[in-house]
Order: structure tokens, then C-alpha cells, then sequence
């Protein structure tokens, strides 16, 4: 069976964000001085075969935390759902 | 009022994405031969000021269609909420 996981990283809280800074000053520049914080992360979605759900989120965790996020400066989550559900 | 805002960016079905493709192609290197493809989108998170929804969202809109997205080659959505709800 296969599932669609949309995983989203973003820096852990403290951790300096000088790309959301960059696009904060750009949009300050821009007249939007409405806007007080950005924060740049990446989304990530991943289509993978699995037999149940379980088995899925599992695989998401490890592709994670072996591959995608660094766990000094990010931390991330996860939704999964059978693929074609939308 | 403060709304937080969560973009998701991603490329257009049809668009190559060659961080995905290297994304996969790693996986595939690891063991994680379930997984048939992988996008790599970017997911922005902001705080604005807005004196309600309707407003909050219209700025979010045009903050995304003058600086966050390209629309040549990607999509994106967003969600919007008050902050301190979570």
C-alpha cells in the first residue's frame, strides 16, 4: 500500500533563522512593517510503499532522523494518509 | 491582533526538483528502497499584525505572490490563525 507523508522541519526555537530574517527585512522594505517574525523551514513530501500505517510512520521517523532533520537545530513533524485520499 | 501564518511552497507537478531527486536517490542508497519520490518545498512561517481574518489572509496572499513564491514554477497554500492558539 502507499502513503503520502508531508513532513515539515523548522529551526528549534533560539536557534538564529538568518534566511527568515532576510525575507522579514525584505518585506519591511516593501511597506509589510505588519509582519514581526518569519521563520524558514523546509516541507518534505515523500510517497512510499508500506503494509499498514504503523509501518509507514515508522519509516518516516527513520528517514527523518537518519537523513532529513538535524536534530541540533531542528525539529520536525509529520502527517501521513493513504496516497489518493486528495 | 496576531496571526500566525504557516506558507507551504512547493514546486508544480511537472516541475523536476533535483533536491528531491538527490533526496531519493540518498534514501535508496540507505536501504530505503520503499520510497518512490520525494519533493523538497519550503514551509515559512509568519507573524503579522491584522485586525481580522479576512485581512490577515489578504496580506499573507500578497506576501506570498510578491516575494515567497514564484509562480512560473511553484504553488503554494497557507494556514492562519490567531496566535497562542497552540
Amino acid at each position: 500500500m502507499r502513503w503520502r507523508a508531508v513532513v515539515a522541519v523548522e529551526l528549534k526555537p533560539g536557534v538564529l533563522d538568518p534566511q527568515g530574517e532576510a525575507v522579514r527585512e525584505a518585506l519591511r522594505r516593501m511597506g509589510h512593517d505588519h509582519v514581526s517574525d518569519v521563520r524558514v523551514g523546509k516541507r518534505i513530501q515523500l510517497l512510499l510503499e508500506a503494509a499498514e500505517e504503523g509501518e509507514a510512520r515508522a519509516r518516516v521517523r527513520d528517514i527523518c532522523e537518519s537523513l532529513l532533520v538535524n536534530p541540533v537545530l531542528e525539529r520536525y513533524a509529520f502527517d501521513i494518509e493513504p496516497e489518493g485520499e486528495r
